[in-house]
């Protein structure tokens, strides 16, 4: 039995054992931990990781001693110890959970403002892309990213992932032509899999990117089930999936930045129906002790994301002229956080879904944040190498990005954990702090005027409350004061594009922004 | 008895008589006229014009000899007369008609593509400023003029017009500030009108600016009613209201150029109920001659366009983001022409419904055609002089009237009356021409990719039609010819915004252009 005696909160901890080689070890054996602390008992599954080792995971919430005892299949006698948790690093302010219904913050209660983006395959290409990505991360700001669990089969992504998730052999892709790409979906002949037998490499090589985020303080949104598939993961049977789900439950849920997304474009997934999709929600919200974000996200017709499991809403835009502007409907009718991870990506392909301008990309960003709701980001910028960043990451090319990470310092300046509508649409997209809105007093207000270009705007505010005005220019980065005023008053605008009006009451300190 | 003895068809045929000027003519006299050719027998009303001078107007439909009666209230016997009606003169094609449901087209059956703008009350303004503007639309090249009958009030329209229509005297415009504009609305105390007396100068003066339209080959969109109003001519009662339709149907209607808006944003004149809309378009449909193209302008929702009087489905969007994508549906719904009239003005002002800007207002035009519908421009920039196109004409400051007069252009290569939404909606909007949806081949199509930016695009044509294929870049104005093409084939796009693609059966000839 190893295992450190000593981790900081919400930290991974891991108790690894040896056990039996023979036999299916993957289906034959089972273990499980159970984690007791002064103010919470936790129990949890191990899982086979190959070569005879067998660990637990364990993601402690608080600090102090923690004791726990372990039931293994193989074993006749439970097995004991425990370990210290001390404070939480700095940098760590552990899992992100919803905050007041439509928001996000860390479990330290730090505000938590998702702009994310989507490389739905980038921990599958060559060592060197992955740290080009890493980096290029790093540099973007993006707080969040997400991925697929599984290989992506599709056009631009036709290549083998580095590995595979299975023990066997894929089908022979030298058949793949430009013409036959869209025939391959789901279990394709030529695939040669035991569905009951795991690479563990392939999902140690996951977790190895899991950290990687965490270092860069990013969540990773995983999603684990798609339908760009040619090797026929996305039509496994219903105990086939099953047990996948436990395996990742098992290996994953004890990282502190992962989120479940249940599926991508769960709709185009013809394999599986709503009772799957509810059985698959249920063995997580059962199995996952920590109680990660849980989304499901759509190709047209939405999930019913009223479902209690579902925390969020992961909404791909369902139209190509409106979009983030029904981020306040799809709030009030759903009453949980709306992230649109999809709403077109940035690029030049011949589709609408991967055509938009980033001035495009960066009104759907503003608009998503000021109705009180959240965007996400992609790139799909052909090129020689076919290194598309919405798959494989690597570097950015597009302009929104860095338009993006300049809003997440706006953002990042709001009180409260973020920004409610408060007109509901109309003239243009105002939104206050959500602690305004509930202390019915305005101490801190964005108008943005999207893709229309006043000269100038009155105003008529409450006459007691003096408040500083900034002018953002969203596109060229720019934030103007323009003084104090109060009451009913005029301010000038530079009669162009992607322009925001910031209202802050002067006695408030707002200087918080990013930490 | 004056008239004239010979005119050309479609134009404007009158005859003077001399009556009595005492008690109120308006109101005690009337004649009427029947007009009698090989083809046509037409019966109209004559009108009092002041200073004891009658008139009795006639547009004659053919040619060959005319005879004609009247009967008036003050003679005892009935006036008889002929006079010939020769060949319309050169750039006389009639009134404009619905043609094939969904189109427009001159009496002599050359098509009409509507590319509109508002100038509402530019007519009011003195000479020289009504000169400037007719220099401008002769330049701009629209070829539809939308204006009010009556004078308008409103931000930035609180001067006196020119003149009234009523013999009388205005309340006394000096209480007006910017912050009681919006009070002053229809009957307002201090105004003293006598509504049974028009003063005929102020008439005059429209069919002047009429006559000076039908020079630049332009229809006269004339706004019989309208909310913007300190004078109370909007809260008129039914009696009042049906002598001033009576008076200019008399009047206006023997003007080929003539078009009836029976209101713009008719839901705003809150005097007025559907029994009286109803009755004043039936009245109108009795009265006038030669049916007119009627319609019906919204500002929040629609009147019915489907109620058989209206021709054509006069539009003011209702949404900031969405906006002529909507047009096949409405096309769909009516089953009638779709003018979207009003789409917001390209200008700054602090209202978004005259903010965009010009790369805005032209992809909505590209959208409305490339749908089956028509748009209409409108300027709307602040300046010192307080004229803006928008209400007083004048010159155009912004960029999309030159892209407009290109997208005429394209539309005037149109095979047949107009385009045809292929698709109804998705991925772009995609038109052909109406002939081609009649007879199943496709012979002329045009792809529009709005603000999307693909690279390339990949097409499955008919193998055994050759096509021209042009990629339009409709925000600088160039044609590239890429080559002929038939089958599958790709084509490289510039990969940026505002580009359309137009296919043209090489075997055809699509050379007709403007004539």
């Amino acid at each position: 039995m190893e295992y450190v005696k000593t981790i900081s909160k919400w930290e991974m901890w891991e108790v690894a054992l040896e056990g039996p080689i023979e036999g299916n070890p993957f289906m034959e054996q089972h273990i499980r931990g159970t984690f007791c602390g002064k103010y919470e008992k936790v129990t949890s599954d191990g899982f086979y990781d190959g070569e005879g080792k067998y660990r637990i995971r364990f993601m402690p919430s608080f600090t102090g001693k923690y004791s726990f005892i372990l039931k293994c299949s193989f074993l006749e006698e439970e097995m004991t110890g425990d370990f210290w948790v001390k404070e939480a690093k700095l940098g760590n302010h552990g899992p992100v959970r919803v905050a007041n219904v439509f928001h996000f913050a860390y479990e330290d209660k730090k505000p938590f403002y998702p702009v994310g983006t989507t490389c739905y395959v980038w921990h599958l290409q060559t060592d060197n892309l992955i740290q080009e990505t890493l980096k290029q991360l790093k540099e973007a700001g993006f707080n969040k990213l997400r991925f697929c669990i599984l290989p992506k089969h599709m056009y631009y992504n036709t290549r083998e992932p580095r590995s595979y998730p299975y023990v066997g052999k894929p089908m022979d892709s030298s058949v793949l032509t430009d013409e036959n790409i869209r025939e391959y979906t789901g279990a394709i002949e030529g695939n040669k899999w035991d569905f009951t037998r795991f690479q563990p490499e392939y999902f140690k090589h996951i977790e190895k990117c899991l950290e990687a985020l965490q270092e860069l303080e990013m969540e990773a949104d995983l999603i684990v089930m798609h339908p760009y598939d040619r090797w026929g993961f996305s039509s496994m049977t219903r105990k086939q999936d099953e047990l996948y789900w436990n395996y990742i439950i098992a290996r994953f849920s004890a990282y502190r930045n992962v989120w479940w997304a249940l599926a991508n474009e769960y709709d185009f997934m013809k394999a599986k129906t709503t009772e799957d999709w509810e059985r698959y929600a249920e063995l997580l919200c059962k199995k996952d002790p920590y109680n990660h974000l849980r989304s499901i996200h759509n190709a047209g017709s939405f999930y019913d994301h009223s479902r209690p499991w579902i925390t969020h809403c992961s909404i791909q835009k369902q139209e190509i002229y409106k979009t983030a502007e029904y981020t306040d409907e799809w709030r009030k009718h759903y009453n949980k956080p709306v992230v649109l991870d999809e709403i077109s990506y940035e690029g030049n392909l011949p589709y609408s879904w991967g055509n938009i301008t980033g001035e495009e990309m960066v009104r759907r960003f503003w608009e998503a944040v000021c109705r009180g709701g959240y965007a996400g980001h992609g790139e799909t910028f052909e090129n020689p190498e076919e290194v598309l960043w919405w798959s494989h990451g690597g570097r950015l090319r597009g302009e929104s990005w860095t338009r993006i990470k300049f809003l997440h310092k706006i953002l990042s300046e709001t009180p409260g954990y973020g920004l409610v509508p408060l007109s509901g649409g109309g003239e243009c997209a105002t939104a206050v702090s959500e602690m305004d809105k509930a202390c019915g007093t305005l101490n801190y207000i964005i108008h943005y005027y999207s893709f229309l270009q006043p000269a100038w705007q009155k105003y008529d505010m409450d006459g007691n409350t003096k408040y500083q005005i900034e002018v953002i220019d969203t596109w060229n980065m720019t934030i103007t004061d323009m003084g104090t005023y109060c009451g009913k008053f005029k301010i000038i605008l530079p009669g162009k594009k992607y322009i925001a009006v910031r209202m802050k009451n002067v006695e408030l300190d707002f200087g918080r922004g990013d930490d």
